[in-house]
Parts: C-alpha cells; structure tokens; sequence
C-alpha cells in the first residue's frame, strides 16, 4: 500500500500545525508527501506528472487547512488540471478507480461547532460533500476523514496522541481496524531503540506492552471465533 | 437593491455560456458586473478595493463554471483574502450582515444526475453546503441558487427563457416573487421601441398583453383579500 499526501498550504512555514505533521511524517519508502506550493511556486502545474504520481500510489490524501469549508486555492487549481476527463472520469477514465481517498483537515474552530445549532452550522461530513463526490465520480473509495481541531490549544499528550493518529493514517493499510493498529504498536515498540532508553527496566515495561497487547489480541481473537460459532 | 455579480471563469473569452450571460448582462446602475481573473491576471486581490466593493452593494452573486463542485482557484483565493475576520465575521466582523448572497452556477452535467441514483450522486443543495456556510457566518441571507444546466444543448427558445431569468436575477428585488417577475415583464415590454416593430399590429398586442397581465394581478390580489378575510 503506496500513499501518497498532497499537501496544499499557502504559508506552510508559518503554520504550527503544518509544521507539526511535516516534523511527524513517517519515514517510509510507501509514504510520499508532495507540498503543492512548494513545488509549484509559480502555480504552473505539471499534469503529466502529478498524473504519473497518482498512478504511483494506491491511497491520495489531501492535507489542507480548512479555509472556508474547502481547501487553498491552489489545490481547487490541481483539481481542475489534473483530474482530467479520460484520465480520472469519462470515457476510460479509470486510472484512479479502486483506490482509497481521504482528507487530513486542520481545522481552526472547536468540533462541537460543527453541527446544528452550533456556531458553524453545518457538519464535516456535509461540508465535505464536494470531496465525496470527487471520489465517486473517480471510483476511489471514501475514507473517514482525519480531522485536526484547534491545534494551538492541544496538551502535549493531545498532540502525542495526534502524532501517533497521523503515522497510523499514513502507514497502515486499514487505519479504521482496532487489529491493524495494535500491528503498528506492537511494531513501533519492537523497532524502538533499546539502547537510547533509560535503563533495562524501561526495556522490561516495553517487552511487557507486547506481550500484553497480543495477548489481548488472541483472546479478542477466541471471542470473535465463538460469537460466529453461535451464529452458525 | 444594488447588485454585484462576481464572475470567476479563467478562460471566460472561450466559454459561450459566459459569453451569453455577460452580453445579457442588463443596463443597469444598480447592477455591477466583475471578473476577478480580468481585474487580477496576476492574481494579486485589491482587498480593500473588493472589500469596498461589497460594502456598497446589497446583493452579492458568485457566477461560475462548478468544476469539480466548486469554484475555480481565483474565486476561492478572494474568499480566503477578503472575507477576512473583523471584517466579515468574528468581533465586529459584521459588514456582509443583513445582505443577500447567491450563486449562478453553470453546470455541464445534466440537472437529471445530480440526486441519488444519478451519475453525480448528490444534489446541488448538497454540493453548495460551504456556500451555505459562507452565508451562514458573515450574516447574509442565501438565495435559491440560478442553476444553468448544459447550454450547448439549449433550444433557442431555452436561451430566450435563461436571458430573461439571468436579468430578472440581476435586477428584481425578489426574484423568486412571481408579482416581482409579473411587474418586470410589464415594465420591460412598455419600455420597447415601438418603432423597432414590423407593424401596428404588434404594437397592438403588446400593448393587450400589459392589459392581461395588469388584470391578472387584480384578480389575483382580489382573491388574496377574499383568502385572507375568510380567515379572519
């Protein structure tokens, strides 16, 4: 699973949170990340090759600020430019069918504001209808979106808790399943460099969190297996 | 009632749908034509000029092509500089309050396709939500939207039926009022250069249309007085 994350921020330098999830993007030969300013500084963009990029990766993501309630300018440009008729839809338009799409939002007010009566209004999910509909009409599959609210005003653990969220969005192929993200952990603590930790009993708590996490596994694993044996 | 149609196209020379509207554009001082990518081709927005601009008008339409269920890069660009806070909404961020705001969307796709079940899948209630928002937030109210479906494939006649809606738009104070619409023809057919017509005889029928749709109207109100009394 190749993924690919697209990037569209005007002053990308200038923003904390940008700059948070540049700073936490997982080094991986299958993640790509692609600012669009960055590599279009005169918004000159190149289809063919924005095109060979997305034929490249199975999952696109879309990371923007959510500036009335859609993304910069210069995505809408790459929108308009790339998904091409007989590239993306139309007549064999199918060079994006079957893959995942989805949406990492930064988003400057609370989520409780997102809904009716709230300040906002409207919910992410009806926001976003422009981008379900994107997918649908290119045959990729929708994903849930990943939605960052207030990041100046995220606790350190809050951000921990994003930074894990945010590697597990862009490196595992189902980030929805409870299973594959048990994986992940269990991989990030094996890989973890034993030597830079503090002493042997920080190394004994960690081998301990594996053995516990995949014994939870199993006996979910056992639960599972009976309820479908009740079932049959 | 003052009227600013804002028109984001970036290659509107090319388009016939927009070169139709625009030369249906009415003649009118309370009417104010204005593309953004003729007055910004470098793409560096004037924001006081444009705030000044809104300030000055009561009505404010967005016109143009919906790529990709938005708007092109250029208009979405001037949302994000000139609806600023303070300005447009947040601490007395009040100057669009209490104005209307619209959209005059060119579509390609058939009006058929837009719901469940369609090619697209989703309506254009549904698609507009951030515009919806848009209005939402700086306090304006938002009107049913003048939706132009396909107009290569339009008959003449259809062509005759969107002049007339188009400047009913721009230039009736509500243009969803079939009083409003009623008044509109009467004032427009009076205004005709009779000298302009092949003979007497069209003069003539003119002048008995007014008189029909003036006694419409009469019956119409009589009926309205005998409704409400009844319920009185």
């Amino acid at each position: 699973m190749k993924t690919l994350v697209i990037i569209s921020h005007p002053t990308l330098d200038e923003s904390s949170s940008q700059q948070f999830l540049v700073q936490s993007f997982p080094e991986s030969e299958n993640v790509t990340l692609h600012h669009l300013e960055k590599n279009y500084p005169d918004e000159e963009i190149d289809v063919q090759k924005e095109q060979a990029l997305l034929k490249n990766h199975d999952r696109i993501l879309f990371q923007f600020p959510f500036y009335w309630y859609s993304s910069p300018p210069l995505l809408k440009k790459w929108q308009d430019e790339v998904l091409e008729e007989h590239f993306a839809f139309g007549h064999r338009g199918n060079q994006l069918n079957g893959k995942a799409f989805g949406l990492i939002l930064v988003i400057g007010v609370a989520e409780k504001e997102y809904q009716t009566g709230g300040l906002e209004g409207f919910s992410i999910s009806e926001l976003t209808k422009p981008y379900q509909a994107v997918a649908r009409k290119t045959g990729m599959h929708y994903l849930k979106p990943l939605e960052i609210y207030q990041f100046p005003y995220m606790t350190e653990e809050e951000k921990m808790k994003l930074l894990i969220s945010y590697q597990q969005w862009l490196t595992i192929d189902r980030p929805d399943s409870l299973k594959y993200r048990e994986e992940w952990m269990i991989d990030q603590l094996e890989t973890l460099d034993h030597t830079l930790l503090d002493s042997s009993e920080s190394s004994f708590i960690i081998d301990k969190a594996i053995e516990l996490l995949e014994d939870n596994r199993i006996e979910l694993d056992e639960l599972n297996m009976h309820i479908d044996h009740l079932h049959e």
